[in-house]
């Protein structure tokens, strides 16, 4: 069977080089006689694959040593309820900025265990644009401001990290981690779901700065304790242990790609492709604002809900799949992770344009 | 590389025929022409999946649908806190059956959300039994009554599934489910980390009774919320997708076995074989109490701390590997789950037969 373009916001497409080795080593990896699942995560095999996958997480972000790694289960979601029981227990208020459900989705779980307050919003605009941000409009005594770096459903992307002072800044970097350069020195924690850019469905990676731990709420859950994972190198109990050794093949590949700072221009050359055919097109519209636009998920519409469905339905007959917009929102969305090649990209667009010659 | 016989205790060893499978699918899944690594959880293709692996765990253990079928991250240990989260809502009190460091942890952990108290515990003893229980000794208040059905350091099982009245007995079967027939409407909920018997580290599966669901406390994270991830199909955020696929082949190759009925019987035979020879053996002594043995973790020593590592190191070189005992016990410890063929425990009793003879 010939690989599709997968165009899904995650899980997604993921490099054919880490399935391929993947696939190899399945029934025995190195001279192991067994498969990496089947290792034990204290044995020394296990354990370099498991230094080797944060050595590079650490490498390809710059993430220095006063910050630590963890791999910690429940996904994006987890740790919206971790956030708070980490961090929420100086003042009890933390500002975040509502860019979309997922942002939502961390205020409300927030407010919980404290005081989540929306500081600016675009939810009314059908979440179409990153709200302009300025300092004084942070509370000075939050114990963190939280925002989504990139907005997966509505293919919007912050231009520029709001300077928050001296309150520490929590982001969310699910759907653009690893695609464009950040500096880590700027927040104080960052996390972000597996499946995008870092590999399989099954862990969030989190990178929080060492003096920010120990807070936590005495109702925190072991595995939700950041200051217990650092301690115990992430593996308090089992890790998942494949997700992990499959985000290190799918890093290795990026390593190869020039690291962040090598697909960032890739990434932004892609986008670019997509949004040039858009800006002039006279059948499909792009949905965010010009400022506020992701390069990782591109959103557009015909305004025609039946003609968006055709679209959809011709396109995967062409391998181009998974292009259906989320649930709440309609229309298309492209999905270009890092993984997704050019190749891809263009076969999207020149199908677009043929089937806007069509109707 | 020829394959070895692996006894780790989890991650372990899995059946051939499920990994040669996944290998195969590793770039494309049937005609989907993507890994199922790379599927969008809410795809056809991948609700099929997933809907597919939970029916084979409700025919494996006869599960009615008065019981919800949870898909949870955060492993076993995440439960630890999500049992207590979820039921400990009523008196505010539970009892706990102390047969080991997991459930002891788990004891801790509940202590953090109400009154958590020891009914029995053989810790005194280094946990190398069972400790008798009666009705009598459970408080008919609590909300629940906890134990661990199979205890992976200690090589200890439960020969018989204590009487608690009407108070909901919970258990934590993570490493001898789906290896014996249970009769699931003894409990009030079952969880088990997936690493043993069910599949790749990943997730915890949870099996609950549904007129126990709702009664969560405030503070509980959406993760661990199990009314909410009942309603949600453990869908609420992006499940661990492929631990769940490699879980459902699996359980397609235990279907196979005929069932749990079908390889209860080899797992009786597999640990009668190596029972049978340490009984006799005067270089070896079995660690647990003969009537709290277990069929799946089978806990060994000399007496001799260097030729228990000799052992070890002599074993390894025959393809016969980690059979190192954990790091709080010493000794020797082979675990023999489902996916441990009976050629495999026959290798091993050869082979400690010729080393005592040697020694």
């Amino acid at each position: 069977m010939e690989r599709v373009y997968n165009f899904a916001a995650g899980p997604s497409t993921m490099p054919v080089e880490a399935l391929e080795t993947a696939a190899r080593e399945m029934l025995s990896f190195g001279e192991s006689g067994m498969s990496v699942m089947e290792m034990s995560h204290r044995s020394k095999a296990y354990q370099e694959i498991f230094s080797e996958t944060e050595a590079l997480v650490r490498d390809l972000m710059h993430i220095p040593e006063s910050y630590a790694v963890l791999f910690l289960q429940g996904g994006a979601t987890g740790q919206f309820a971790a956030v708070a029981m980490n961090l929420l227990t100086g003042s009890g208020k933390a500002d975040y900025v509502d860019t979309g459900v997922f942002a939502h989705n961390a205020l409300v779980e927030a407010g919980k265990y404290g005081t989540a307050r929306t500081v600016a919003s675009s939810r009314e605009e059908g979440y179409r644009r990153i709200p302009a941000l300025s300092r004084e409009m942070f509370d000075p005594e939050a114990d963190y401001c939280y925002i989504t770096t990139n907005n997966t459903i509505y293919g919007t992307r912050y231009s520029q990290i709001p300077d928050t002072g001296a309150v520490p800044l929590v982001a969310d970097m699910s759907s653009n981690i690893l695609s464009q350069p950040y500096d880590v020195e700027k927040f104080g924690a960052i996390f972000a779901g597996a499946q995008k850019n870092i590999g399989p469905a099954g862990f969030a990676l989190v990178v929080v700065r060492r003096d920010l731990l120990g807070r936590q709420m005495a109702c925190t859950p072991q595995i939700l304790n950041w200051k217990l994972m650092d301690e115990k190198g992430s593996m308090l109990n089992t890790p998942p242990t494949y997700a992990i050794y499959m985000a290190g093949l799918c890093m290795k590949w990026l390593k190869k790609q020039g690291g962040v700072e090598g697909i960032y221009p890739v990434n932004c050359e892609k986008a670019q492709i997509l949004y040039d055919y858009l800006d002039q097109s006279k059948l499909f519209k792009a949905v965010a604002d010009k400022d506020s636009r992701s390069i990782m998920n591109v959103t557009f519409r015909t305004g025609n809900e039946d003609l968006d469905a055709e679209f959809v339905k011709a396109a995967t007959k062409q391998g181009l799949v998974s292009l259906k917009g989320h649930r709440s929102t309609g229309g298309m969305r492209a999905s270009i992770y890092n993984a997704m090649p050019i190749e891809g990209v263009r076969a999207l667009r020149d199908f677009m344009n043929k089937f806007e010659m069509e109707h």
